[in-house]
């Protein structure tokens, strides 16, 4: 009992943990043959590739669902907790990232749920030790909760405004088949508005092309405005965390946010 | 005259505010009564549907108008001051999205005004007790109207080069039926400064595609100033609204923006 | 010659300056006469109506032009210093609006340069006192002078991209027409990384899709950099300006950048 | 040996510096050559251009390859250490510059590579003495160095977010070819995100356009990401080198970041 445990506790270190040589090993196979993995639904989903090179790829496909159906099960077996993993997000992910497989012999075409595979990549910033990287994407996240209240008024507006555009260039443009119902005005109004511009449906009109004219210069303005948002939120954020920042080595608070050395111990700081 | 006054003051408590059980319920179903009856617009206008289930699309039109027009009388009827309600902002919006309707007896196509009923959800920010929003959208307004003196400028200074602009290249490609006028130039110059680009006006000769480079190049620059104007006063919006900063609870200023308690009563800060 | 000097100085209140009624009235009337010559010019341009009303159309230019031509007269007629006003931006702008119809007279097209006449609308500022937004003209040109130097190196590094994704498109796409020479692979460029997006040049191989793909999530970042530019010196520039509010009553400093009432003399301030 | 010495040391303040008049008008016929020469690349690469001045465009190709060859082997000659110049950023440029004409001697379609010697106009910010542009590119790499782990994490993410609708998508549009494999879906993502938008790929189906259109909305809000974090970048470094201007004559700390002139000793401050 004690052996088994201390295997199961030797596992957890080499899979759930990169501070060890074969625990770092571990994660950097896994993170491989994700991309592997995903690579090949890519390249199935092409009809000319698919003919092909179908067989492989099908091969291929139950291979590294087996490889990582063994590695859940290990994660399960080897987990502190009972339930702990499961239950947690990369435990959810790891499971829908194995099912679509199993699951299209029986229903056809959830095999491209496998894409969701590609969530399990989040795994590398263990891997690369990029607490920094973390530090970083938790300044974006606490920049865009800080901008949600802002974000959830201007999306509202932004929808009024596609509503009432498309109503409008539906009734103006009336003989154009691209503006047939106010659904496809709202379609295009949403394309213009981003400034994607398709073209597929264009205002043929001079009444049109001259609202269609309002239409752009107005979303010129209102992209303005999430930029703004967030732009000021991760000033804010930035200044905020900048500071924060002390040394590595000795823990005091640095003088300046760009300073290349501890201004009490001299070491090196790693931005 | 006492119980009708009763009755007035109990139906203006659940019409018009939402703190009571009565008054949120109102509220919400009015909210989606609204919502159901702009897609209503949306599905009808749209050919095959319109053919398939047109009776019943203008039957759910006319219950929601009924529905809508009970709900304008009553309101009138239960206002404190005779006629504070109907000459206020949302009285109005009421007014016209229930007119459309009846208007459409008389004359075709006005029906289509009744989207103008999806400004009616801004009410949304009342039932969710949304004084933040409120508050951000405050922000938000209080930065474009201390922007509009630049945006003015900015919008005056655009129009010029779009004419320009648009004589320039009606007079660089002769024969581009798409450039057969000043006006065509001109709108083609907006759809490409604005960066949208249907494609559906492109200039075809060497010089013309020079030319549309520059453009292109300096509307790059040119999007970068009213983002820049709008970020700058937001920045200093939020920076404001955050050094004014109090607890709900006990009204002492927060010490910083990002405080999660209370450093005086201890109370959970909700942002 | 006392009389006549009177009557210079009278001219001269009246056409270079708005404080006076009729200085007022004169400006207003000319703004006018200059938006309606030039929405002359834009309806000429088109085939059809230049067909329709092109007499019409020529005779009202004619007369714009002989009433502009006299208010040329009159100004260097009138004004204080012999030669200051022709020497002039304005004097310039209003020589250029003027001599482009007496042009066309000997060479043809040239009248198309009389577009050139919405410049004179720079004078709308003066009409309406808008010595605010002369100001706010300021700050903007000031956050793009400042910028300057910034905006040259990042042209200069855009058009080395530009010039190297042309080459390289080129080799990849080879039998594609839109890409038959390095130039039409530069427009592409433009075209793409200012995210216009025509769609007239599209890749048409997985690896020239793939090279596409990589170019557009580049423009992404590149587009940030300009935007970033000028929203730095907009914000520093406004935060400038703001710093030196003053009363324009008692011309003692504003305490605060939003204030609404002076704290010394109690007059409102008009933002 | 003094003589050849004294030889080396001349040409190397000819061609490595551009503080004496022959330095400088060495640089500046470098400069336009080099211009001149990717311009002749330019036009060859044109079909109709190639095949009238083919022969004069291949002269002048190998006219300016041993001009810049006879450079190379000047500056390798009197570099004052032997590898130094060889070795550095420029020596390895100046190389890639001239052998690909070489080269297209042995394989065809090498001599593209020739669009790289662009790269060597970096060379113009030495004569320009633009220290002032060279501090400005540090102030920009400064701040994209800074937004690095931002910007990595945020490519990640966007990067995920586009496998994931791009397979959504080649579910969705089944006959559509347009969306045939999830890799075309995928740069039809990239096309909509980064607001390109072609159209050469457009969902047709209703569910198609509606999820479309969700995704140019968020297309919107992560186009604000970058933005927001390079201007905030920005703004930073901004602040930070106008903390440290100082007068070039008396190196005194001027007092504002916009003085003209040096509150000290008077001289004009430029910019």
């Amino acid at each position: 009992m004690s052996a088994e445990k201390s295997l199961k506790e030797k596992l957890y270190v080499i899979i759930f943990e990169a501070e060890t040589r074969l625990g770092r090993l571990f994660d950097v196979v896994l993170l491989w043959a994700i991309i592997l993995s995903v690579l090949c639904i890519i390249l199935e989903s092409d009809d000319a590739i698919g003919a092909q090179f179908g067989t492989e790829l099908r091969v291929a496909e139950w291979l590294f669902t087996v490889l990582f159906s063994a590695e859940y099960v290990l994660r399960i077996f080897c987990a502190k907790k009972e339930m702990k993993y499961p239950t947690s997000f990369f435990g959810i992910v790891d499971f829908v990232s194995i099912i679509p497989t199993y699951l299209s012999l029986f229903i056809a075409g959830t095999h491209y749920l496998l894409v969701l595979r590609a969530i399990r990549l989040l795994r590398i910033f263990r891997v690369l030790k990029l607490a920094r990287y973390l530090q970083e994407s938790q300044v974006l996240m606490k920049a865009l909760v800080a901008s949600r209240a802002k974000i959830t008024v201007f999306l509202g507006g932004v929808l009024t405004i596609v509503l009432i555009v498309g109503t409008l260039m539906h009734m103006v443009e009336q003989g154009n088949p691209g503006f047939s119902s106010i659904f496809k005005g709202m379609y295009w109004s949403v394309v213009t508005m981003t400034t994607v511009g398709y073209g597929d449906i264009v205002p043929q009109t001079h009444l049109g092309q001259l609202l269609a004219s309002f239409v752009m210069i107005m979303g010129y303005g209102i992209i303005a405005v999430p930029t703004g948002i967030v732009s000021a939120e991760i000033t804010n954020a930035t200044r905020d965390s900048r500071k924060n920042l002390t040394c590595g080595e000795c823990s005091s608070k640095l003088l300046a946010w760009d300073s290349k050395f501890c201004h009490k111990c001299g070491v090196e700081v790693k931005s």
